[in-house]
Order: structure tokens, then C-alpha cells, then sequence
């Protein structure tokens, strides 16, 4: 069985197409600049195929035909026909309230992925056209289906998600913590209960999805009960360009001194905030961190205040659960930046962290690894996380289930 | 010596005279309606006779001299002259980067909290009057010291005061954290060090003030390192009408869906939002705890907010110090809530805090205590907060050092 993982932004598309018999990627790629000029596609098959084709994709319906091609045609070929792909499943960036699962997508889960485009403007709606286009191109018959970001997060209890603004917010546009990252947060739990060779359901577990987007989630017995992003992906802690949570008077502050407009405030504290902001070098770690090496003050100063921000993170959550028997990193910083990892583990030596140098120094380039020494009371895993496959599963199961 | 101690608010006075020999609090005040109509002060001495005069106040000059003639003359005269008085202490709320200590004031310290106007205009220039009153009605040969607010968390390292915006708006606005609350947090860490027989630089305090404005601090060997409340004292946590912390999206989303003014946003964030916003029955956690007891949904989830933000962060700063020996509860709140400090200690049992039940149920209404057991690893007091005390404390100092 091949299944088709979509995840479709406003002006870009990013496929694969897995086989689970074994779980194997066989073709992946990505489509770039939808709808501008100077699109592109680059696709690879299983076997290490690349290649790159220069193309206009004026809508998500011409794109997905130029996967279609790259996947029955061409140097990277992998299927004969479309009947090979069994069905398809969607990142959703925002299930809102309505879906705390995965769903088949019909009318009515349309119109729900619809009615919560005001939570989530430029994901939504791309995601809605990515499904409008895949049905387009591949057909009524394909099944897919929707895999909300937020979903895993559903478990929160009232005193995590509720914001302590004027109650009547809630109620009038469903102003609360949503969270996002879920996908990744559940499958490396996941993957950490199974390393540790324990039920998901007697663990206390934080996960640290650290990428250029950012968030840590408490998952307590297998249920989210907290996570740092909130209505959007702004709220938690410094990230890549994002400001993460803020003190709100510096927000009403700045936009009298500079009289931003709210679209103005969001995109300075969305796009040129957090690690960039503060170093002024970039929001890539690798080029920050060469910086700092360098002496630059404030590429220092930008790295020592987000593992700090981790830090208080990672501590605020074993309060809330009451302890923790493992921390996980995931993402693009969490999997490489060794000395981000080193930082965070020696600083909870006094909780009982036995943190194994070696061990976090070869735990880089997508290595799964354990990186505290043995019978270390709090146990540190590097989970190389992925989502694609979670959502391939997650397609899987609906699917099979439709066919009993 | 006797110290006359004042927090001139734009509105309102408060004042004590404090006899330093023994630092006895000889006489107290309060006048409020300042520059309004209906004027009222509110003064006793320290033998509990209290009288309550209707006086219009039209300016703070006006206000210190029903002050003189409190102390003065009448039902609760304590002093026959002026002279009796050898210096007057203000508190000051915004010390900005500018004032790290305690300072006599002269016309370089007033032109210094002028120029802080900006980072808190409510609070310096209510200050300023204050001090230009008390200068008119008491005479230029009392010397006058300012204490700052903020003061004591001059010592947080960038990593904590340094917000994660563009660094251009901390170069051009000096926007940061400052922290409030500082006088009581010192007055509090410095108690729980002498409780414990142990010096203040051997210890890591997490010092809870908790009333209707609430920061926590952590103060390791003596030092600040991180203080919840920021560029004002809207951040933190959730407090009885304030925000605390947000995600800054939600303040966007709403200005956008509400049409507010960054002014009215800091309006709601400050005044309506909080306790009172999600219990929708008050600010005052008597009756939020009272509405409760009786099935009060929304009020049972303001205080479970409420408590659980004060839970993360009090986790968040034990991460930060890499470790707690002493947690200290003051503020209103702080000293008399019961239930909150039981829900907080034993949510903390898995780290070491043994909780006294006895202890804490007889610890109110002013009453100092270990909450505490014996032997208890993490040790947990009530300590009535005194900023007044300290004040006149760093004032008699100021003054002694002058006439060496």
C-alpha cells in the first residue's frame, strides 16, 4: 500500500509517497513558488534519483500534475499508474476544537478546515486548495484525509489552553491555546515510550521540537497536557524569528512609539524577531553559531537566551507534571545542535540528569540516540522526528478501516 | 530617629512614620481622591486611634499638609515638631537602568526619574509630585531618599532581561525587563535567609509576591537572576485584572477583530483581563474563592489558572537557579490564601517540599510561618512583606552615611 503525504502552503507543496510495507520512502520532492514566477520542482525517488525542473506552477492543481508526472514519468519515475497510490493524507495546521483526530475528508470536513481559516489565515486555506487540487488530479476515488497539527494537543485541560484575557473572547472567536506541532510531538512520544521499552501511559515525557519554528509539549500518562505554541505559532519561547510569549505592554509599547498597525506588530514579531532579531545575523543556528564563535555579542547573547527560554520551558513542565521521565529533542536544532543539548542536560544534572557527552556528540544528521549515560534518573533521547510518516499511518488505519 | 516613609500615587498618598529605634510604625496614613472631588484621609497612630477627615486635596502639596497636620495636631498627633522628623523615604517604581540602589535624592536623581517617565508615566511623575510636595511642605533641609522598585533586579544577567524582539528597540527605547516588586522581594529573601540561620549568598530563594499585582523572583546567593514582571507590571503571570505573559498573536487578533487602540489593548490587558476576566465575579480572590465554593465554574478555573501559572513558573526559576532551598509567600494573597499555598507545596512533594497542614491553615492575617516539616528538603514560609520598612531602613542608612 502507497500513500501520498501532502503538506501544502500558501506558494509551496511538499510530498512523499510511502510505501508501508516497511514504511519506505519511495519518492519525495517539493514544489516551490506556486502561483509567482520562477517555480520549481525537485523530486527524488527512493533509490537517491534527484532532479530538478524549472516550471510555472500558476495553482496547486498544475502542481500537483507535476508530481503526478514525476511520479509515473521521468528519471525518477516509481509508479506505473495512479491506482498504485492508495490514498492521500493532509497536514492541517488547524483542527481548532472541531477535530481532536484524523478524519476522511468529505464535504463536512471541508467546511470545518474552512470555518477555521480566521485561526490560521496563510495555512488553511493553502491546505484547503492543496485538497481541492489533489482531488482534481487524482480523482474522487482516492481517499484522504486530514491530519491536524493540533490535534494531539486536544487532552489540554481548561487551565493550560485558556488565555487570561476577558473570558468573553473564548466565546466569541474561540481566542485559546491550540498548539501546534502535534504530529511531531506524538511521534517522537511515541518513539521515546518505545525506546525506553515502557507503556506510553506510565510516562511523564517533554518533547522539544526545536526547529526555526519552535515548541515543547508535557505529555503526562500519553495525553498532551500542555505545549508552548498558542493560538499561533508565535506563542512560547524565542525561536528562529519569532518572539515567542511577551511581556503585552512591550507589544502596546512599541506600537505607539512606532505606530505599527496589528499586521505590522504580527509580522515584525513573527519575521524579524527571536534569534535573528537579537544576534542580527540570521535566524539559522549554524550561522549564529559561527558568529558567537567569532566573538559577536549578540549572536551570543541570541543563543544563550533561547536555551535559557528552553530551559525554564523544560522546568516549568516537570512542575506541572510533577516530575519527568524523559526529555526528547526533535526538529531541525534539536537533532544537530549538540551544544544546545549539552547546555540543557547539564543544567538538570542537580534533577538527576547523567548527561553522556560522547553519546550527544555522534546524536547529529537524523542519528537516534540516547544521550545520558545508563541508569541516568531522567533520560535524554535525540528522536529524529517525522511527520510524513505519522500522517502515512494515520491514512493508513482510516483507510483500512473503511475497507472492513 | 523617626522616618517618614511615602508611595505618592497619582491619586492617592500613603505614608508611615516610623520610629527607627525599634522600627515601630508610629503613625499611618492614606489619602486618596487626590486632584478629584470628595477627597478623603484616613490616618492613625500607632496606638490604633484612627480618624478619617473629608478634605478636597487638590494637589499632593495640599495632601501633605493635612499630612503635617495628622502628625501634628489632633486625634492622632504623634510628633510636636517638624524637626522630629530626619528624612523621608519615597518609594519610586521605575529606577530604569539608571538607579541600581538607593539614592538621596537632589535635582540630578529628579531629572534621572523624570527622564523614566516614559517606561512608567502613571507611576514616576505621581513620584515626582510627591517628592516636589514634600519638599514644599516639609522643607528643603529633610533629606529625601528615593527607593526604587526595581532596583534589586539590577542584577539579572542579559539572558533574562533582554526581550526577544529586534534588538534596535532595546538600543532605542531601553525596552527590557526591568521587574517590580523589588523592595518586597528583597525585604522577603533577606527574612527567609534570617529564618534560616543561613547567609543570604549561600542560598537559591524563589521569593512568590502575591497580590493583586504578583511577580515571583528568583534570587540565587542573594542575587536577582530572573523576575516574572517585565518592561511593566503586566507580565508574569495571570494576576487579579492582569494578563501577565501572552502570546502576542492573541493581542494582534484581537486588535484586529476589535478594533482596539494599542491604548484601550492596554486598558483590557491591565484592567479587565486576569481573575476578574475569567471569573467574571472579581479581582479580589475572597469572592472568586466564594463564588467557587458555591459551583462557580469560571471562578473555579480562574484560581486553578491562576495557581497552575504560579506552579510553572515557581518550576521555571527552580530550573533556572538549578535548584530552590526556600520558597517564600507574601502579597495579600500570598499571606493569607490557604488553599493556594497548600496546592502549590504539594504539587511540589515529588521535589522535596514536605507540607505542614497545621502550619499553614494557622499562617494568615500577618502571621510569619514555616509551612513546612522538619528535615523538609525544599522549606516553604509565609513572610509578611514590609516594603515600608525597608524603606525607612535604606533611608536611615542613606542619611546615617551623610553625617559621617
Amino acid at each position: 500500500m502507497n500513500i501520498l503525504v501532502i503538506n501544502a502552503g500558501s506558494s509551496s507543496l511538499k510530498y512523499q509517497l510511502i510505501n508501508m510495507d516497511g514504511e519506505k520512502v519511495i519518492a519525495k520532492g517539493l514544489c516551490e513558488r506556486i502561483g509567482c514566477e520562477g517555480g520549481r520542482l525537485e523530486a527524488s525517488n527512493g533509490n537517491g534519483k534527484k532532479y530538478v525542473k524549472e516550471v510555472d506552477m500558476p495553482d496547486h492543481t498544475v502542481a500537483f500534475l507535476e508530481v503526478k508526472n514525476a511520479l509515473l514519468s521521468g528519471e525518477c519515475k516509481v509508479i506505473d499508474d495512479l491506482s498504485e497510490i492508495t490514498a492521500i493524507g493532509h497536514r492541517v495546521v488547524q483542527g481548532g476544537s472541531l477535530f481532536n483526530k484524523s478524519v476522511l475528508i468529505d464535504d463536512e470536513v471541508i467546511k470545518g478546515i474552512e470555518s477555521l481559516i480566521d485561526l490560521a489565515p496563510l495555512h488553511n486555506a493553502a491546505h484547503l486548495q492543496g485538497i481541492n487540487a489533489c482531488t482534481a488530479v487524482f480523482g474522487k476515488d482516492v481517499p484522504q484525509v486530514a491530519v491536524f497539527d493540533n490535534a494531539f494537543h486536544s487532552t489540554m485541560p481548561p487551565e493550560a489552553y485558556i488565555f487570561p484575557i476577558p473570558y468573553e473572547y473564548y466565546e466569541k472567536y474561540k481566542v485559546r491555546r491550540y498548539g501546534f506541532h502535534g504530529t511531531s510531538h506524538r511521534f517522537v512520544s511515541a518513539r521515546c515510550a518505545e525506546l525506553m521499552g515502557k507503556d506510553i501511559t506510565e510516562l511523564k515525557i517533554i518533547s522539544c521540537h526545536l526547529g526555526n519554528g519552535a515548541s515543547i509539549t508535557a505529555i503526562k500518562n500519553g495525553k498532551v497536557i500542555d505545549t508552548s505554541m498558542g493560538l499561533t505559532p508565535l506563542d512560547g519561547f524565542m525561536m528562529g524569528t519569532r518572539t515567542g510569549s511577551l511581556d503585552p505592554s512591550v507589544v502596546t509599547y512599541l506600537q505607539e512609539k512606532e505606530g505599527w498597525t496589528p499586521e505590522e506588530t504580527s509580522s515584525i514579531l513573527n519575521k524579524k524577531s527571536g534569534v535573528l532579531g537579537i544576534s542580527g545575523v540570521s535566524n539559522d543556528d549554524r550561522d549564529v553559531r559561527a558568529a558567537a564563535a567569532e566573538g559577536n555579542e549578540r549572536a551570543k547573547l541570541a543563543r544563550a537566551m533561547q536555551w535559557y527560554q528552553i530551559r525554564k520551558y523544560i522546568g516549568s513542565y516537570i512542575a506541572a507534571m510533577e516530575g519527568v521521565d524523559a526529555i526528547a529533542f526533535a526538529g531541525g536544532l534539536g537533532e544537530n545542535t549538540t551544544d544546545l543539548r549539552e547546555n540543557i542536560c547539564e543544567k538538570f544534572a542537580f534533577m538527576g540528569v547523567e548527561f553522556d557527552r560522547e553519546a550527544n556528540l555522534t546524536a547529529v544528521k537524523g542519528k537516534e540516540a540516547e544521550i545520558t549515560k545508563p541508569g541516568s534518573k531522567i533520560r535524554v533521547f535525540v528522536i529524529p522526528t517525522n511527520e510524513e510518516l505519522l500522517i502515512a499511518r494515520d491514512t493508513k488505519d482510516i483507510v483500512m478501516a473503511l475497507n472492513k
